[in-house]
C-alpha cells in the first residue's frame, strides 16, 4: 500500500515514467531528485562520465543503457549552446517520447531545431526561472523548482498532449506554469533577468576605481543594485550569449536614456546648481524610474499588495534578531517580507519587516512595550 | 542628581548647547530629537513656520527668537541648493558659534560660501549619510543616525576645535566619523550613491514597455537592483543637481563600457550561438563586475567576513518565519544577515541567513531534524 506522491502543493503527481534526463547538472540533476521522491522512474544521460556517477551517487536515478526503457519524456538539460543538437538527437532517439528543455533562451534553440528537420511536434521548449549561485549536480536540490515561474513555451505544430505533459511536469515540481511564446519569452528575459545582470555588472565595474574611503560610503542601495554583479561570468556568458538581439534592444533604449542624462548634467556641470538642463533631466530619469519599477509585480504575482514597514533596531549580538521574531510570532504578526539594513561600521541593524498594514501600529506598541526601538517611516 | 547622558555606544555626550538647527525636515528634525533626548539646549528656526511649529510640538526644541541665548553650535539642514546663503548667514549671525552643514553635496557649497567673503574657518562641512524614504519632521527619528557614516570635511583654514565639535556631533548621534576632503567627498558620493540611484532609475525605466507576462517572471535579481528606483525624484534631483560634475565623469566611464558591450552584443546577433565578439565583451562586463562588488565592505567595514548561508524554505503562514527564528536562537545560531527570496506566484518563501559558517553544518542538520526543508546551496 504506498500513498499516492503528490506535488509541494499537495496535488498528486501526473509525470509518468521512464523519463530520460540529458544533462546531469544542476537543473537536470534537481529534476531528477524530485521526481525520485515522487517515485518517478528516472534515468540519466551526461558527456561526462564523472558528472554522470556524481548524479547517480546522489540518488538522482540510474545511467542509461542499452537495456533501459523507452523514455515517455526526456528534459534536456545542458547548456544553452549544446541545447538545440541534444534536442534533435533525443527526438530522432526517442520518437514516441515528449521532449523539453529548460534553456534560458529560446527562439536560437527552436530555430536550430526545426532547421535540422527533425519531426518537432512532440518538442515542448521550456524555461523553468530557477537557479542557485552553484552549479553541478552537488548543488542539485529536489526543491529547486517550488515557487518558480516556468515557462512553456507555445508554437504553431505542436502536440497538444505533448504540451499538457511538459506543464505537468513543471507543476510535479511545485512551479507556476507561465505561457508565452518563444520570441516573447527571450524579449521578457532580456528586460527582467539578462539586462538587469549586465547593467549591475557594468554599475558594480565602477567601484574598480573608487578609493576605500568612498567605498566606506556604500550603503544599502548599493549593495542591494549591485548584489547580482557577483555572479558567474562564464554561466552568464552562455545564457546572455544566445539572446544577443532582445538584449541589444533593451540596451539600445537603456543608452539612450542615458545619452539624454548626460546631456542634461553636462549642462548643469557648466551651469551650475539647479541649471534648467540638469533639473529636468534628472527628474526625468528618477520619475521614469518610479513608473517601471511600480509595474513589478508582488507577492504572489497578483495586484501588489501594500505591506506596511516595521523597521525595528537590531543590536548586533547573538539571539536579538531570534528574539524579536519569536515575539512578533507571539504576539500574533506574520512576517510577509523581510530585510537587514546595515552599513559599514554599524554595531546596530535595522530590521524591515513588511506586516499587514491594519496590525502595524499593534505590532509598534507591542514591540516598544518590550524594549524594542522602531524606527519611525 | 541627573545620570550623564551618553550616546548609543554608552560614550558621554560631548557637544554642549545651545545648538541651534536652522531647518526642521527629516535631518534637522532628527538631529534635535537626539540632542534633546541628551539634555543639549536646542533651538530651531525654518522658514516655513508650519515646520517649524510641527518640530517643536514633537519635542525637537524651542523656536529660536531674539531672546534666546546665543548657540554654540549652528548646524544647517536645509535643501542643498540654499545651504551655502544659510550657512554664510548663520556665520554672519553668529560668529562665535562653529557651524556645519548636513548637505548630501559638499564642494559647490564650500565653493559658494568663501566667495562670499564671510569668515568661514569655523564652518566644517559634513554629510550624514542616512536617511529615510519620508522626508519632514514627521517622519523625524532620533536613532536616524546610529551607526552610519558621517563625514566631516577636511579643508585648508579650519579651526581645529571647530571640527573636534563637528566630529562630537556626529559621535554623539552615534555615527561614524570619515574624513574626507569636498573633491573627494563628491566623487566618492558620486561612485557609491548618486550613479548607483541614476542607474536604477533607468533600468527600471525599461520596464514601462515590459509586457505583464514578461513581468510575472521577475525575479529577486531585478527587484534587488531597481528597489531604489522607487526613490523620490524631487529629493533626488536636488542632490544629484548639485553634484553634476562627478556624477558625469562616473557615467562616462560607464557609458564607455556600455558601448563596449552593446558593441560585442550586435556582433553576437549577426553572427550568432557562441560568437566570439559577444563572448568576449559580455565575460569582461560581468567579470569587472565581480571586481567592483568584491571591494564593497563587509558588515562593520572590516576585511569582508564570508558568513555561509543558509537557505530555508518557509510556507506562507502566520507563524514560520517566527518558528525558524524562535528554533535557530534555541540552537545558539545568530544571524548576521537575512534577505527574503520570493517570486511571484508562489506559495513557500526562501529564507536565506547569513551564520557563522563554523556552525552552518550543525544549523542544518538541526533545523532539518525539526522538520525545516533546506535548500542547498
Amino acid at each position: 500500500m504506498s500513498k499516492v506522491a503528490t506535488n509541494p502543493d499537495g496535488r498528486p503527481i501526473q509525470t509518468t515514467g521512464p523519463v530520460l534526463i540529458v544533462g546531469s547538472g544542476l537543473l537536470g540533476a534537481s529534476a531528477a531528485l524530485a521526481l525520485r521522491a515522487a517515485n518517478v522512474q528516472v534515468y540519466l544521460q551526461d558527456v561526462s562520465p564523472t558528472s554522470l556517477a556524481l548524479a547517480r551517487d546522489l540518488g538522482a536515478g540510474e545511467v542509461y543503457g542499452p537495456d533501459s526503457p523507452e523514455p515517455s519524456l526526456v528534459i534536456v538539460a545542458v547548456p544553452p549552446d549544446v541545447t538545440a543538437e541534444c534536442v534533435v538527437a533525443a527526438l530522432k532517439d526517442h520518437p514516441n517520447a515528449v521532449v523539453t528543455d529548460v534553456a534560458s533562451v529560446k527562439s536560437i534553440i527552436v530555430d536550430e531545431v526545426l532547421e535540422s528537420g527533425v519531426d518537432a511536434s512532440k518538442y515542448v521548449p521550456s524555461h523553468p526561472m530557477a537557479g542557485r549561485e552553484r552549479s553541478g549536480a552537488a548543488a542539485a536540490d529536489r526543491d529547486l523548482f517550488i515557487g518558480r515561474p516556468w515557462v512553456v513555451v507555445n508554437r504553431p505544430g505542436l502536440d497538444a498532449s505533448a504540451q499538457v505533459a511538459v506543464r505537468n511536469l513543471a507543476v510535479d515540481l511545485g512551479s507556476t506554469v507561465i505561457e508565452l511564446d518563444a520570441d516573447a519569452h527571450d524579449a521578457a528575459v532580456a528586460t527582467v533577468s539578462h539586462v538587469p545582470q549586465l547593467v549591475a555588472s557594468l554599475l558594480a565595474a565602477r567601484l574598480r576605481e573608487a578609493s576605500e574611503d568612498a567605498l566606506a560610503l556604500a550603503g544599502q542601495g548599493l549593495r542591494d543594485t549591485t548584489r547580482i554583479a557577483a555572479s558567474d561570468p562564464r554561466l552568464w556568458t552562455s545564457i546572455v550569449s544566445g539572446n544577443c538581439g532582445p538584449v541589444v534592444d533593451v540596451l539600445h533604449a537603456f543608452r539612450s536614456d542615458l545619452d539624454n542624462l548626460i546631456e542634461g548634467l553636462e549642462s548643469g556641470a557648466r551651469d551650475g546648481f539647479g541649471a534648467d538642463g540638469s533639473v529636468g533631466a534628472i527628474n526625468a530619469a528618477v520619475s521614469a524610474g518610479n513608473e517601471g519599477v511600480a509595474r513589478i509585480p508582488g507577492k504572489h504575482g497578483g495586484v501588489p499588495r501594500r505591506w506596511a514597514i516595521i523597521e525595528v533596531l537590531v543590536p548586533d549580538k547573538p539571539g536579538e534578531l531570534a528574539r524579536l521574531f519569536s515575539e512578533l510570532g507571539a504576539i500574533g504578526i506574520n512576517i510577509e517580507d523581510l530585510s537587514m539594513d546595515h552599513s559599514a561600521h554599524q554595531r546596530v541593524g535595522a530590521a524591515r519587516i513588511s506586516v499587514d498594514p491594519t496590525k502595524a501600529r499593534f505590532a509598534e506598541t507591542e514591540l516598544e512595550a518590550r524594549g524594542w526601538r522602531i524606527v519611525t517611516q
